[in-house]
């Protein structure tokens, strides 16, 4: 099932083959609810087989709708009565297409070429520029400036942004809450994944560079978990960079784009009271995973 | 040029007949730079007669493309040299047609009518129901479901908060500055048009309830400026509130839509350095303004 | 040993007797450090018996010198070597004296009496009023005003707030963290005893009552932890509130008072790194715990 | 009036003679009121000539009491009926004593000093390691030692940030306001005086390193202005910072001390509403201005 240019190495450069990937979620509803669940794989065409079982109370509750979100995401609502809600996703993977990983040669937004301003941004990179709740970057323009400003726009200043905050921020597990935003990493140092892309995207817009966050399954990661990075936008694609260093980024499985975590939550409670009661994350390789050189430009399928 | 239905009158029902509206702005520009604009009418329906007029050290500069925004607005794109950049925009609208300010029948998200399940929100609603950069509504849902979840959901929650709003902050100048959330209107009791909506936004949304800012001109205003008002989702429709009472809802013209105030800042810099040195905006209707009572349903066109 | 005056009873105005408090602490500090621990019943003159045993390695470090604080605390300073530290206290305490809880005649701050300006601020008083790390009062003049302004000044407001506070922010263990203020704990409804504390303070200070952070053992507390509550500053005298009612008022022994959290923390490292390992503390007292009435005007020695 | 040993001089190392301060202030008093100033110079034995004159609605309002604050400051007390309130100060003072400005031999906080122990911080250190309302050092940790953490503790450190706020914070009126924090002067990289101390501060208690607020008259500050600036705790003694550089240390006047700002401005309103209508602040030397070597060592008496 390997793919000829995909041979999992050991190697920087060497491929990913298969993937598989899961999540089991239990929730306790306490009254009627309507739920969004944000943990299927973007990318249709990628997955191979796919599975999505919900269950109330052990028997099967159907998923109302499946949304196509609009930056490649699939979102399921489900309407459910009080109970044990049980969420099981589970799917199969091909390797990442050769082209993944790639400079682009001209993949474009949503503009209509315009043949004597060739890298006007479109609306996807308007909407990627702007602060979020999680991203203020209008509040961190100075600082910005000040530290990366100096150097060449666009590539350049990204692989210093991600190589800075590996080097001055900290993973420490409990160090923030979904109430922390970029500023928080930034000053006390500290966060999870999802403060690390809050950061990594705050500084790219400070700059003026789109930039968005990514939910990912992860192979690789330890401990397991749903993983977040970050895309910036220059030379016409979207870069992806994980300032963690936790798991290589040839093999993860995207499953939401957003402005931040706001966007991307494995599951958003629309009405009624939801409380979650466990989750199991899982996501591997057919094969050994590649060791991820962690500023070459990699794009993420 | 008073259409039939719409007598401008000084009381509650009166209706709006023409109006017009212009923005005349100007900025240093201090290298290359790329600029979007967000100050045209939404609704090019409505539209008699429109202009916008962009100059470069006095000659004409032509504006690279019009976009369309996801919820109805249009934004322009300049590519521009260094130097003085002038921007003069002015329109005429007929009244808002008779369905505005009307409960609406069966006005409907993105989503595929279900037969079963009415009422769930779709993707837009999903997109206005998560916190935002000004919004911080995840910050804020203790406070919001102490004060306001007694109460029936919906458009009795949407009107006890816009007369809370009023009642509770006071519209101060100066007060508040770009950096500032709802938290900030809310704790201090103090803010401007913008804070406004913010907190109107954040509350609803901390209660499951879609909100959404609307950047608009206000015949009516004092002074005048750009205004800005809110949006709640109930009953199948986007209904228009605006905690500051300061000009009424039937005369004013959207211009953007977005989750706050970071979506539809009249002019964003995408490239360079641009510096806004003056900027005048005006808003009149034909006839008498009507008084608004501010806590009927209007739906805004 | 149960005095004639303070018969221990589960009916309010009830008394207490003798009260045993202890705290257990060991670090592992990891070079050369200062250390100044606030773990010390404050007032030495209810002491009946104490001991603070302090160990480095399991042999005898000896405290570098005991200071007092300016409202009453004792501060003990450590120089000590890497290694593990043990700390260990241990105190027994009489009962509160009887004017403990009474409407006091006539306690004064620092000032000297100005025959014609009774009730002038001192300058503890003035200190009291301040903004602080936790308790940006500056920040919350507004809500505090349209919330409590209506009421008479002093103890009308104070009650009113801890009932408030009381009945809008739910006691959530791991809710906040050391960085949380109490613009938080107003916000998420949610918080542990020293935010109820720094919300308490914050609105008094911003309706001009001068209010503190005490920390305290608190018999009864479960579960058993260095608890908070706080003190306002009216009809000339300090009075004790706790909008938590976790514990009764009339056991408590006052650790430290200061402005909040950051004055009172039972460990501040002045130099070098020293992570906490573990931490027991216990109160209790002789008899009975008096049920606390929990708006009845009380003062703690 | 010149004094032999302090001639002005455009040379560093040149001296200050007499400096003559003044400030003029308007308010207006809604209802009686309680309020306390803080204008006055610190250190009185510098002081030749003083006066301090107060009126409502022109006649003379008599001062209620001088306090003494805890580090040196001098703090008026006025109760007022309602009215135009005036407060006008003057003072001259000699030359800053010789030893201003030169390394301390021992000058030691409050603690006795111990022979083992000689420079274990005292209580006055303790107090100003503490984080305060716009100085949230305990948030800013991880940056201060990414930062600065590889220098050797003290002077050094202290010196560093000092250099690193002049080169990444801009000096801009309007850019913050009364409850902005270091924190916000760090990432937007703009500020006025007090926000470039509070940034010192924070980064310095940051560091272990005992920070706090200075309020002065600065002669040569361009507006003239009420002036902050900072001081940090090593080798024994307090020295002055000024990271904004835009008046020479040595000719300081010295108002009041605390840990920012919250604790040193230059009117708090104890009880009633009280409006500043208009301020004029006036601070000059005879002779030159002496140039001021930024980060040579310098105490202010």
């Amino acid at each position: 099932m390997q793919s000829e240019s995909y041979r999992p190495s050991a190697h920087p450069g060497g491929g990913v083959a298969e993937r598989v990937v899961s999540c089991d979620l239990t929730f306790d509803v306490g009254e009627p609810a309507d739920v969004a669940l944000h943990i299927a794989a973007a990318n249709g065409r990628a997955v191979r087989a796919e599975r999505l079982d919900v269950t109330m109370d052990r028997r099967v509750l159907p998923v109302a709708v499946e949304l196509a979100t609009p930056h490649g995401g699939r979102l399921h609502l489900l309407r459910t009565p009080p109970g044990i809600l049980s969420v099981s996703y589970r799917a199969e993977l091909g390797p990442p297409p050769a082209t993944a990983g790639q400079p682009a040669a001209a993949i474009r937004g949503d503009l209509p070429d315009l043949p004597d301003l060739p890298d006007l941004p479109g609306l996807e990179q308007l909407t990627y520029l702007r602060a979020s709740r999680y991203c203020p970057s209008d509040h961190d323009v100075g600082f910005a400036v000040a530290e990366f400003g100096g150097l060449p726009p666009g590539r350049p200043q990204v692989e210093a942004i991600t190589q800075w905050i590996h080097s001055r921020v900290g993973y420490v597990p409990g160090s923030s809450n979904v109430h922390s935003c970029a500023d928080d990493a930034l000053l006390t140092g500290q966060g999870v994944c999802r403060d690390f892309a809050h950061l990594g995207i705050t500084l790219c817009r400070a700059l003026q560079i789109p930039a968005r966050f990514v939910a990912v399954y992860a192979p690789g990661l330890a401990p397991m978990d749903f993983h977040a990075v970050f895309e910036a936008w220059f030379d016409g694609a979207w870069w992806t960079y994980d300032a963690t260093r936790r798991a290589p980024r040839e093999g993860m499985v995207r499953i939401a784009t957003g402005r931040d975590a706001a966007d991307t939550a494995f599951v958003n409670v629309l009405r009624g009271i939801v409380v979650l009661q466990s989750m199991e994350v899982t996501a591997t390789v057919t094969g050994l995973l590649p060791i991820d050189d962690s500023l070459a430009p990699h794009r993420l399928c």
